[in-house]
């Protein structure tokens, strides 16, 4: 439902895991991460944040914790028996390339993901990348939501690209990468392959591409943003993640998706992922401010101006 | 010299060749190429602009007539005794991946650019991609440049890296691509590698990103100009040599280096090379109007507003 002013509510609909990430100058185990969980970190600051997702009896209380406190509401998160979902990431010297070290779905296995009533209507919804079969599930119990983004991977595009087709008709927006677009367009050219996605339906194309930005792609053309120029990058786990839970959230605060606040929203998610990546987990992305977030936006739009 | 509306004159040191080149989709033999062809074919756009280089007798009447049609200046251009410079080159479906068929240097070997005396002082200067040796000839013979704009690779960097230092020490601008300015600076880290590079006394690095656009970096801190979204491209040779000339083709218009100037600068060069790689060789950039160009430079501005 939506505020007297318009403004919404973000519903985010993904993992929730245990980490362990190692990068060439440090490593960190057993911390915080999923889909989910940066998302719904991102969006928080923004807007009142609902997670929907599974955890096993195993998930630390500290990290149960951190969530609460940040006014993250739990009650779509699901506690199933088994252990929690785990995953583990190397990076090498050049921060664009990683290596899955091991993923264990555990409890994810039989993830049926349910949209806590009270969010069900009229809500800003973020699905986060998983299988496709499992996002229509969640399409078929959202009500009127204000706007839907999805993101997707080379595993479902590749494997089932069909049913990836029938979730990406069903959403108002698309966020994914270069290879995936191209993936999934069937062209080298991103232009192009960013046209086949629109044809399904989707009113908007994001297509993220780490440290050289992100672009926003409608019928009303192209908008472009950069990455923030940072120094010193510590772990890019969650960039994608926490740029798609700012979009939303700044949508949901604006209670609008009108094209201006969709490319403002282009760069709160950029601005947001630039805080996260700053350090391992979710370490900087949760002791953001709203205040941290308006002195970057505010450098961006120097970044552009000619 | 500076006219008296202080625009000014760009000198243009660098190749001539005739290219064979292959893509996924077509090939042509034996057309126009070389980094002073397309940056002077650029600058000629915007600004009065001298050529300094060297052909073989074997040069086509064809293709010096080309450059002379487009009010090009080529009283420094030497013609040598015996073959032009040749090369060849092969894309893959995914454009940014090139080969190096072959490279012939002929008259290139014993190329010793002398820029001609009513050029030598107060001009707009582009080295083009050679031996740091040669620049540095170069660079003794001019007088006052209004701005040197110096480019390099990875051959120059990883055999001679004092000698591309030198260079660097005395120009204004040094544009890389992204691969470049981490070799250079020795670190995988861009904003830090651009830093090494400033710290020797340029005033601007350019990073070239191919797709992706390109940055303009100073003390003044960052700038990023997207690259044209196009459907087709066809040949992408070229395209960093027509940024480089765009851009200082119209700092001499301007006669001005003021950091607005150059920000408008990079997306001049943004707008010429996205042309140049419409067509094979120099089809589409040898027909460019300035109001081609100021047509395509109006769209940046909205590529990037929010």
């Amino acid at each position: 439902m939506s505020n007297p002013d318009g403004s919404g509510r973000v519903v985010v609909i993904g993992t929730v895991g245990i980490d362990d990430i190692e990068t060439a100058h440090a490593s960190v185990q057993g911390v915080l991460g999923g889909s989910a969980t940066y998302a719904s970190l991102a969006s928080r600051c923004f807007a009142p944040t609902t997670m929907s997702s599974v955890v096993g009896h195993d998930f630390p209380a500290a990290h149960r914790d951190l969530l609460t406190e940040r006014d993250i509401d739990l009650s779509g998160l699901h506690t199933a028996d088994g252990l929690t979902f785990r995953w583990g990431g190397r990076y090498a010297v050049d921060m664009n390339v990683r290596e899955t070290t091991f993923v264990r779905l555990h409890v994810l296995e039989s993830f049926d993901p349910q949209v806590p009533p009270h969010t069900v209507a009229g809500s800003f919804v973020f699905l986060g990348n998983t299988d496709p079969s499992i996002q229509l599930r969640v399409l078929d119990q959202v009500q009127d939501p204000r706007f839907v983004m999805v993101d997707s991977m080379d595993f479902w595009i590749e494997g089932d690209r069909e049913q990836v087709a029938r979730v990406f008709q069903r959403c108002d927006c698309v966020v994914l990468n270069d290879e995936e677009v191209r993936l999934f367009g069937g062209d080298v050219n991103v232009p192009r392959a960013v046209r086949r996605i629109l044809e399904l339906g989707p009113q908007y194309v994001v297509v993220k591409r780490g440290e050289f930005g992100a672009a926003l792609v409608s019928d009303h053309g192209w908008f472009f943003a950069p990455a923030y120029p940072l120094d010193d990058v510590v772990d890019p786990t969650g960039a994608g993640d926490s740029f798609a839970g700012a979009f939303l959230g700044s949508l949901a605060a604006a209670g609008s998706t009108h094209e201006a606040v969709l490319r403002r929203a282009v760069v709160y998610g950029s601005v947001a992922a630039s805080f996260t990546v700053e350090a391992f987990s979710v370490d900087r992305l949760a002791e953001l401010t709203r205040h941290d977030i308006d002195s970057r936006y505010v450098e961006f739009g120097d970044f552009a101006a000619f």
